[in-house]
């Protein structure tokens, strides 16, 4: 195995983490890998994500990549990164990258899954992965206003251009291919693809789409907020435990993520 | 409200508990229980559970009764309580308790299922609720040998009778009256109900019907193991975090328990 440069999907449960990025002191995904590579190899390795995940944010199949030597078989890598990795992290797969790969650059679509609870109350086994909003929703409004989100837009109403992508130089269009509300009893689910997002985008989305459920907000005044590109108009942010990066999608392969649905499948 | 007695139907992620028993020291469901009662009462109560769960085991249909002197509404006691209670636990109803209610004594089922994660290696995002065994698994022979668990039994072989049951006085013999394997990918459920169950008597029959699953044991050996009624036969038992006391029946009601599945749905 000559290889230097490797991809990896990773999936997390981001409940214990500050996030994906690393930081000088606190518990992050990167921090992590980096430090199970260097358990491994000896080597500093620098580690490189399709996108940040905010805290408590989780990843069924986050992409990563990063250069490092060695020598034995690609397989005795993933064993032993996995071996390494806490038990909240697992390298699900791991395959040589050509040069030119970038997790983040190269990446022509992000899929996230927001997961709502619709049973009354607080469940202490599903609130993990849940926002708990309870029974009382109309979807069907909550799709109405889903529907002007697919497309080119202008998405400053709900998020920010905070990462220097040279692709899109603080612009705050996206082209959003999927936006669709689905009932999986006793859980809601959000699915939205887009070629990106911005800062906070999905959670920000979400939390206005809460209010259209709730019939505090109905779908043309969604589509209003959206139209007028202002920041101001968002409601708050859902919150981070319901949100999961599903997969990312690169032009050169097949999607490349969770080959199965996370909790609940 | 005048009624003294109380029973409730909780729900609880075992994960971060030593067991439901109080113990002298470290975190029980029943010591946190108690706790968020003497809060709201300022009295010392007493909470009786249908059974203990161990270290690590779920409830999503656990039953307790207890005394209390309340002269509020009955909702102002059960919004209190889950006001009171840490996340990981929450009272899903409430309601007062015929003077010769007993959660243990009364009960005459008991509903556990245990899940199994088909998928291979480790997911972060499910490893919480449940035993990774991997895809393959002979699900044909597990319910083979699961149908001899069914009725009448002597099942020494899987458990120890610990708790001083009156009813019971330290016999063995239980009626299992369901015993089935079930996929619901990626998971595969296990659902056994009985009149009672042995201490570790859940756990250690999924340990030996893993062994089966895994072709290491065959279903006449397993059937020949529960006829030798012989505790040292028994496999290890399975991992707690897979168990869930889904639901507990009394004679005067309907099934007392989750009014839905917990994760997955």
């Amino acid at each position: 195995m000559s290889s230097s440069y490797f991809r990896a999907v990773i999936e997390y449960d981001g409940s214990d983490f500050l996030g994906f990025q690393y930081q000088a002191s606190g518990r992050t995904v990167q921090g992590e890998i980096e430090q199970a590579l260097f358990r491994l190899t000896q080597q500093r390795l620098r580690v490189t994500g399709s996108g940040r995940t905010d805290a408590g944010v989780h990843a069924a199949g986050q992409v990563i990549a990063f250069h490092a030597e060695w020598k034995h078989a690609l397989a005795d890598l993933h064993r032993g990164l996995n071996a390494l990795l806490p038990p909240d992290i697992a390298v699900l797969s791991l395959a040589p990258a050509p040069a030119d790969f970038h997790p983040r650059f190269s990446a022509i679509e992000r899929w996230y899954r927001y997961q709502v609870g619709m049973w009354p109350g607080h469940s202490p086994l599903r609130a993990r992965y849940a926002w708990e909003l309870g029974p009382d929703l109309d979807i069907l409004a909550m799709n109405t206003a889903a529907d002007h989100l697919v497309g080119l837009h202008d998405f400053a109403t709900f998020g920010q251009p905070t990462q220097r992508n040279p692709l899109s130089r603080g612009s705050t269009f996206r082209i959003v291919t999927e936006a669709r509300w689905q009932p999986r009893p006793p859980f809601l689910f959000f699915d939205i693809r887009a070629n990106g997002f911005l800062r906070h985008m999905v959670r920000t989305i979400v939390g206005a789409l809460a209010e259209v459920g709730r019939k505090r907000l109905n779908p043309d005044a969604f589509a209003d907020k959206l139209e007028r590109c202002d920041r101001s108009l968002a409601a708050p942010p859902a919150p981070p435990q319901g949100l999961i990066l599903m997969a990312v999608s690169y032009p050169a392969d097949e999607e490349t993520g969770a080959s199965s649905a996370p909790i609940p499948a």
